[in-house]
């Protein structure tokens, strides 16, 4: 089975409930994400970003739901190597959920081969919770913030730079990768627009997730390339230093930037949440994902990540 | 740091609601365990007593605050010889689940070289919340059911039986290690009962579970060893077939027997109950674990599981 069919497994042997970025049960909202040495980091990933990484990617998945993270959960899997630098761990997993106001309430360790760590995370719900399942006809689709710098910097870590401004570059699209930043209060604030109609969070790739949402919702989408705002300087340094920047934009995960779609226009949205917000395209009725380049339209596959691919 | 100092460090830097075997947070208690292929489990293990298992641990740590168990998520990293029994893992998953009254709400899917499954379990507490802290002077010291046979089937995994009365008892031993019954109905009856002060499941082994319990409760312990429940057949078989008896019930893990305290006597508590509870001491003023032998009382140290030692 590929993770898609695994996950297909899971909705039909366990609860409907499944098949969100996280869980909703009464006023709460419920997710887990683990993270994987060599799989989803490798051991030169500092560890303080592998842990401040592993909390934001369940809190992403809460606030794409529109709720409030509030407790979380660890397990870890500690190999000798990471229990020597276990207090640097520990401290950045006690730094993050203060920045982000969430309380650690339990955890479990033990110890393999390879560092790896699981996360659950709860969320409280304040309004009401944001589906993958509302997107309408003619809704407008909107990113969250620009997009592809997680895969450069994933790409960059291994690159030098010549010049002072290409490393600012590398360095800030490193970042992007090893220490993304949950849309926290976002979700909440779109949670409270009635307008707002569907929500997902760019964790597998935007043609992915956007797949995921149309899916959800029993519609298609018609995005435009050119609309789709990009990480800063990816355009001007990234081919340089051999970053497949189309693929990065229009593929890459990992980004927890929030997609999600609503009735209103680009100008009004963004005035309502007091912070720019990013139409890149329409929902339409024919099923499909469609990606609009040179003013021609043709079908975007979903181009993510398949954990078991 | 090895596990214990770990665990103080996790107390030190996240939330106070950490220290009983679940955390509480209003009418909820949360928890988490991980099991690691070669650490807590063989790939002789066939996938679906690990998965029950796996679920079994995080259940057990809910009976054990009096609570009821009502929802799981799941995080799975998938070896390539376990995605090939994938569904036969789900299947486990979703049958013990239901056997439970548990809601499976969430999954996560990744790869490993090893099977490493962490699961997350929430309960509700029903009448009050029973904690590893309300153990008072003169309580009697109880164990839920006998213990020993979680370790014996532990060492019997790679025996060979000369009889049948013997196979017999392998293959119960083996099962209770396989396979462990979380004590849910009790944890909660336990609860109702004003008299019960404190609780804890045997995960660490008695000896271990004990410490943790009296260091809680600010208090000792004496406990007689002719009276702790041993495993049906342990004391026959047992040690013709290798195992260290003493050993195996003093300390064995994973056994998932609630120990707790009450200020009521063994006939009075097992009538309220409607099932037979096993007082093996009392609690003491004076810090430190007695175990009384031959008419003679000892020290006894927690000799239980270090993941790092």
């Amino acid at each position: 089975m590929n993770e898609a069919q695994l996950v297909a497994r899971v909705r039909e042997l366990f609860s409907a409930r499944i098949g969100d970025d996280a869980a909703i049960v009464g006023d709460q909202v419920y997710t887990t994400d683990m993270l994987v040495e060599d799989v989803d980091f490798t051991r030169a990933t500092p560890l303080r970003f592998v842990a401040r990484k592993s909390l934001a990617v369940n809190l992403s998945d809460i606030a794409a739901m529109g709720a409030k993270p509030e407790l979380a959960l660890l397990s870890l899997a500690l190999p000798e190597w990471a229990r020597e630098q276990a207090d640097e761990l520990l401290t950045a997993y006690a730094g993050a959920a203060k920045e982000h106001g969430v309380e650690i309430i339990g955890g479990d360790f033990s110890r393999a081969e390879n560092l790896t760590i699981s996360v659950a995370a709860v969320g409280r719900i304040v309004t009401r919770p944001l589906l993958r399942s509302g997107a309408k006809r003619g809704d407008r689709i909107y990113l969250s913030r620009p997009i592809g710098g997680a895969a450069a910097g994933l790409q960059l870590l291994e690159k030098s730079a010549d010049s002072y401004a290409e490393r600012e570059f590398v360095e800030s699209a490193i970042r992007r990768q090893f220490d993304p930043e949950p849309e926290l209060a976002l979700g909440v604030a779109l949670a409270a627009i009635p307008e707002v109609t569907s929500c997902i969070d760019v964790s597998d790739g935007l043609s992915t997730d956007l797949h995921h949402l149309c899916d959800a919702s029993s519609c298609g989408a018609e995005i435009e390339k050119e609309r789709i705002p990009m990480f800063p300087d990816l355009l001007a340094y990234g081919p340089k230093l051999g970053i497949r920047v189309r693929d990065a934009v229009l593929h890459g995960g990992e980004e927890y930037a929030l997609l999600f779609t609503a009735s209103l226009p680009e100008s009004q949205l963004s005035a309502r949440l007091g912070r720019p917000v990013y139409a890149i395209g329409r929902i339409t009725s024919e099923r499909g994902v469609l990606l609009k380049e040179n003013g021609i339209a043709r079908p975007l596959e979903a181009g993510g990540f398949d954990h078991f691919a």
